[in-house]
């Protein structure tokens, strides 16, 4: 048996989320059902990231186990003829048998999009959260960089989890402003459960003048999900990349 | 009776073009309706371009003309309340009573978008072409440079068209690469029935090696459409903005 690790792009308005359910439509349940397709047996991948429903991705990880001769490098071809347009695979490759996506060391970067004026652009609405108040983003580099760094993200965290340690590492949380579009972008080696979107959401009422900037490692210090700021939609969210230490 | 000038953005993907037909979805059926709603009557919006099916725009124009009280700037926020999602008024304004959004002279800048990588990427799929073999930026800039100022366009316009004169003058037209996005920018004083989506398929072609770049010139003077390239898909292509020269 070889194993198969995959990068999947997927744009996430219409599916809930990564995690398999039943009569569902998921990202997991739709690789599931192309890759059987293609090998013609049943199987079921092991992802890296459960994406939330409405999440996009450019580079979420997934393996899976197989004796099919189609070499390593092939797959990402042959999968997607099986799969709907808004999955695609982008490259496939051999590890090794042992190694899973979620017992590794890695670095995880998310993106989260602000659409900061009073009126949509259509174009733009699937992919970013429409903000209308002006947002300060000097206020909102400031609340950052509190947040860069290993901390107890307890009060970043939707209450609904059950991880036995909710301290993490932020490495970068860098905040740009590129003309009515505010990015959020982060790296770390993990984030908990609705980590993203609450840091975003907490930043937003921050650049809007809600929560004072040197606030931010109260915040943190108090464990308190009530002490953080609101938890900013999913639509605005893309994961942008896994890289592992391998 | 006043004159209300609109800012109109959409997502073209779901309609059947601006123009309205009888039993298809188009964007200026749904600003009629709206509109209409809004100040029960029935009237016609005047659009500036009438953009194809699937074309997509930041800021086509149009106008109607109102005696309701509503300040004309207001009337943005109150049609976009009778809007769907994928049709946005930008702003609004008053203009003398006969202006006519097609009888000024105004400069038109259109967007096209090229993924040019091997596996689309299902948050760009909506407004960009997939286009796999590798394109020669220098190519395309060299060959765009031969389009620029004023000539028959005859050779970029489909032959459905009965303008007077195919004569047109483009002040810009610039090819840009972002990481695996090329970038074709075209502003003009007007442009013909799918001409840039000929340009673009054109330029592409010339990119791709399949059209020498020093043959523009010809392809302008010959003056048959079939001397030029394909006419590229219509979902890359968003018409950005219409200045006036009031």
């Amino acid at each position: 048996m070889r194993r198969i690790r995959l990068r999947v792009a997927y744009d996430g308005t219409d599916f809930c989320g990564w995690q398999i359910q039943p009569d569902k439509r998921t990202v997991e349940g739709e690789l599931d059902r192309a890759i059987g397709e293609l090998l013609k047996v049943k199987l079921h991948v092991i992802g890296a990231s459960r994406t939330d429903a409405g999440v996009h991705a450019l580079g979420n990880v997934a393996v899976f186990d197989t004796d099919s001769p189609i070499p390593a490098e092939k797959f990402c071809f042959a999968i997607n003829r099986y799969l709907p347009k808004d999955v695609r695979v982008q490259s496939s490759e051999e590890v090794p048998p042992d190694w899973h996506p979620r017992h590794c060391d890695c670095r995880k970067t998310y993106e989260y999009r602000i659409l900061n004026r009073p009126v949509a652009i259509p174009t733009e609405s699937r992919y970013s959260w429409l903000y209308h108040p002006e947002l300060s983003l000097s206020r909102m580099q400031q609340a950052a960089s509190c947040l860069v760094g290993t901390h107890d993200f307890k009060s970043f965290c939707s209450a609904r989890t059950d991880v036995e340690s909710t301290v993490r590492t932020i490495y970068h949380l860098d905040v740009e402003r590129e003309e009515n579009l505010i990015l959020i972008r982060v790296e770390g080696n993990g984030f908990l459960y609705n980590m993203v979107r609450i840091i975003a959401g907490t930043l937003v009422q921050v650049g809007e003048g809600k929560i004072a900037p040197e606030r931010i490692p109260d915040i943190l210090s108090s464990l308190d999900r009530k002490q953080a700021g609101i938890t900013a939609p999913p639509h605005g969210l893309r994961l942008v990349e896994i890289c592992y230490d391998d």
